[in-house]
């Protein structure tokens, strides 16, 4: 596991344990060992094994953790995800962070799932966004890769996105695309953001990687994938709902983006039984 | 606002800015002024305004931030929460991180809300659990207590929570509840978890401060809360849907808990509008 | 050993060590190996073993560690209580570290448990308070559990305690005792500070879990607590010696706090011979 | 004041605080004023003034502070040292952390004006030693400095100070002295400790620049001191008490060195009034 | 000033600051004021220059900062290019830190401005690498472009670069392009090293995106420019000095990679005169 | 290793990492394993192993990696320095990280010791200055260590040099040096730097323990060691090239600092070879 994820591992445990759990240190002798078992109760596509182990073993190296269901693997309620043994104390006071970061991931995971099915036999690649939850991008992206569908942008860093205001202020498409092109390196493509045909137009003219089509009607999206023609890649984005995905491709997106794969997506149920 | 949170925006920003806003370096000049202001685009109830000013003012000590509904207040669809002045890349880069907070607070504190009305005119009070997203418990606690509800426990140093291992660790919940009592300092009550109506008169032979009904049926609810009668707090817990609630507080629970409240509340929306 | 302790042992190391032992690194050689080992050269109550220990192993995860005398228990003069051995530039640049430490907690441990002395046969519990060395609290509160004693709150975060400009601010004892329980989650028990049997009556009435009488004479205790009778637990706080314990205990408190126990409790003395 | 200190403040506060002064939270209104202010409940001398203002600007950068007493000052009792005046919750919040800097760090300078003054009229100059609380040593180093006594070394990076093992590992004084100037950097000084006259001759011929006498007797002392006879610093170490310190003067000592300063001065009793 | 580069800055006033500036808190009376400016002591072109004034106001907000000459200007021997005027402690104790980041991204700067002057006239862009001081990239990275230059991707993970082990794993050049083009998110362009004729056949063929022709001599380079014909973006790299960069660009590169601008540019001749 | 080197390691990583290696998580298998080597490309002296080895380690504690060179040691061009096996993608991901940090500190280690020849058969000492890259000062110090010369005081805190500044704001060289003497602990050494005859003679009689010449030229250094006749130790500073040192050692010179050992230095080209 990465380390950066460990900060992340280490940070939930701070806050969930603080100055101490009272109850199992109270409670439960420090030589006392048990097991503790993940269920799946209902459904779902597993996602953050990595993130439930590491959380037993950063508060003891000593525990012995068997991940039963692979990230990315469908299993049926019922199913065992993950089996730890050793200090009971160190399985109580981590069952919860454990499992807030299972059921979060796999939540997204699994929505991500029961979304890329509707694209079935489609070319169309289904990606996120960067509307996540602060500070666990890097967990979500993930879960959403997971779940079968692909990351858009991993921040404002690594991809130029070209909004409306943006090109205000260079004094049009043109001339937004151009600037970007002289500056930024050059393994870094160029997207633009347009609502209407002319726009759209212009972004060709100016040579965009991608256009994204941003809260157009499906007709609009229909001429828009007619007139760029395989000149550029043609993202679809704005409203997209799972019912929309289909008719979003059947309409020539190459790649649709869901901000709700990852903001939207409820937790699913998971719990621990311990023995 | 708490110097604790501030950690907590500029992880956010770390995340999605990483080695720079390439867009908006290259394309905005670093003298530009704009405005932009945030729309609800349903109505929903505030959470984390302060946080949406602190991303500005983090990146940029000289913007110009106006709250326009406060964290609580419910706003309809169409209304301007809040308004931001200054450095045009500052909105432009801040504006991402700034919604991401506000659209999943508010979405707890929303969703809440709606959970609370259930419980007009009752005694009943709504409480949160440690079903968090890991790293932000202390904001989504926050937005809990800013839809009108209570909390539980922070985590697992303020408040003693016995539950079925510990018992079975201590020999039965007698003795459970009095090591707790003698160990943990006088500031801290005592919860017990139990399932039959057995367990709960022990619980209460054991003087515990509160007593959780975990996963009972009303029926079961109702006989255990004659049984107590008053002499320890009854809080009901597992399966706790909206639907459910007024007829868990008709049957005399004084505190239900519910992980829903942050674990499956949906974001709502919101956007910027820049000019 | 807990991941946040080995924070303050790095950072122990770090102010003594900063750029190098320039003493022990130009006159060892890197492969001498050495054998250390602590001895108590007074009686004492011992605390901190773990950060003994530890402070050897973050330097070298090779060193060979015995701890001979467990925290809490007491030791007599030239007894030996810890022994180290591996490489010898470990055990010389540790050694400092490793006995401030040692010398501050075991200080207070012994120190708490001759206080613990007086109170033999009574049912009254000493406690610490919040007066510790800044940054090392959760260390000198395990010191106080070490030497027989319990702890207070450990810090503002995890009890409520109601003190006269609180009071003032609420219009009343009564006022603030029910603003508190409505707000403050339901397992934390709220404490108010009184000076005099009139508030200790209003106190009472307001239905505080407990009530700490600060500064009273013992006249004014022992009137207290027959008024309070068994309905709230009786704190006893302020000016509290060694010597007056017991009579403090006779007097019925069934707390008592006494702040020497962790701000004047001198070291202890302890060296380590090494071969 | 240092940006180095203000971290101890926030571990200080983080410590106290953690996730929220619960009573002060709930009972006072967030726009009551107050005033508070530090008196001393002893004679005193002042020690840590920047920390105490350091404590209430971090929690909330507009109150307004006024230092009365600054520090290395000898107060008497009932005199204010300190004075602020903003929001009622920062004075409350923050009055614990504040006192326990003040009390421990004027606790140290206070205890070493006493030692200070059994010197005066001689040229011999008072240090502290490297056995200091964990993680505070520049703080308690500098109230030494107020108390009117001397820093010796601050850690092990900024002087060289040759103990029997370090001579052990190099087969000799000469040999470790020699091997010690050739390595270290040409700014710092090298100490050589002695427990006999025979190695006080050694340590002279091999050009020490400062011999420590470690643990040696009186009249010891006084042979060494005329061996030495000015051609290196001389330094007493080991057993020393405030009531020796005038006697090790006489005898010789240019400097001595006192552990007691930091391990055990005991803190002093000041208290804020809060209106 | 992005707040990332105030770490850096913070780390480098710990690093040379450490447990305090001896000599100037010694020696210069805390309320002393004066003014340092620093001048070029040879031509050069300017890079840093915020840092320069952060380094004052870190330690000092109060300091008045002026820069005389902004990045990216030439300036000649003898000019001034920063004025500070406050507290002397602070200027003599930032002083060292603040040249230390000049000279060095001014090295950068100078170093890369003149092999950009040998590009004059052409289409050729110049571009840095990652071999760059470790924990200093951004800086570097920026020092570059204030030369004239370009920078190449930032690290590991904004943008795709494959090299001979990656092709080896996936069976060969096709098949990596490929997998990396169906899973890297859509903003990212594909690069291939190649050092064959063959190979940039095959690259050209698999359709990546820019094609680094690594190691070759010039008449291999004019081949493989033929051979691509625009179909992708040349970048020439190894080996790349001063004295070949417009052969190189008269030979047909897009791009030419030069690790050279950050690893080998010699720190230039500024000092600061303070009166 | 110390654990303060792996900080810059875990710095070093994060900045090239980020995110995630794009290219080598995409390509190459995660259970793939490879072999890595470097290899000088011209004589150097190696520098810096213990960071190559920690890279590695620090991304996958099962790497087996075998120190060909040990820091310190001179090789030819062709040698193999270093080699790992274990993952490929840890190899791949971590090697130019390594390399950075070996081809500057190489460098260093390179440069210095062809200084240091210069001086071979006197009694000169060479040392480096406070003219290091910003955050990496500990390692560059290091390196000059490895190549054969000394340190000079590692920053501001570990010894005392009084310029003229300092001396004016005290009233003269005689004043600053008793004010120095008082106040700084008594291992640190007392520095003057000065320009004439006149300021070495006061230097002189205020008994500073080492003088430096600073900028003089070589008839004014012959005359100012005369002058000093061994009751002080004379550094030699500004301006000093490799071409002078011979000659500034015959003019009597104990010490000779040069900033350009550090800041100067070009990388060494080593390059990794994966197979």
């Amino acid at each position: 596991m990465d380390w950066q994820w460990s900060y992340l591992i280490e940070a939930a445990l701070t806050e969930d344990i603080g100055t101490g759990d009272i109850t199992t240190d109270t409670l439960i002798p420090g030589d006392a060992d048990g097991r503790g078992y993940i269920v799946a109760k209902e459904p779902l596509v597993v996602a953050g094994m990595e993130l439930v182990k590491g959380v037993f073993e950063f508060l003891d190296p000593d525990m012995e953790c068997f991940i039963a269901a692979a990230d990315g693997e469908s299993v049926a309620a019922g199913e065992v995800v993950f089996d730890v043994r050793g200090s009971m104390r160190t399985i109580l006071t981590g069952e919860r962070t454990a499992l807030n970061f299972l059921q979060r991931l796999s939540g997204i995971a699994t929505y991500t799932r029961s979304c890329v099915a509707e694209l079935e036999g489609t070319q169309t690649r289904l990606v996120d966004t960067r509307k996540t939850t602060p500070g666990l991008r890097i967990l979500e992206k993930y879960a959403v890769q997971m779940g079968g569908a692909s990351n858009h942008r991993m921040g404002l860093f690594d991809g130029v996105l070209i909004k409306d205001n943006h090109i205000a202020a260079c004094g049009g498409i043109k001339q937004a695309v151009a600037l970007a092109r002289q500056q930024v390196h050059h393994l870094v493509k160029i997207e633009v953001e347009v609502t209407t045909l002319e726009e759209t137009r212009t972004a060709l003219d100016a040579c965009a990687d991608v256009i994204m089509l941003d809260n157009m009607d499906l007709e609009m999206i229909k001429h828009a994938v007619a007139l760029i023609n395989g000149r550029a890649l043609v993202e679809v984005s704005g409203s997209v709902t799972k019912e929309r995905l289909r008719e979003l491709a059947d309409a020539g997106a190459d790649i649709i983006s869901a901000g709700g794969l990852t903001h939207s997506a409820r937790a699913v149920d998971l719990s621990m039984r311990i023995e």
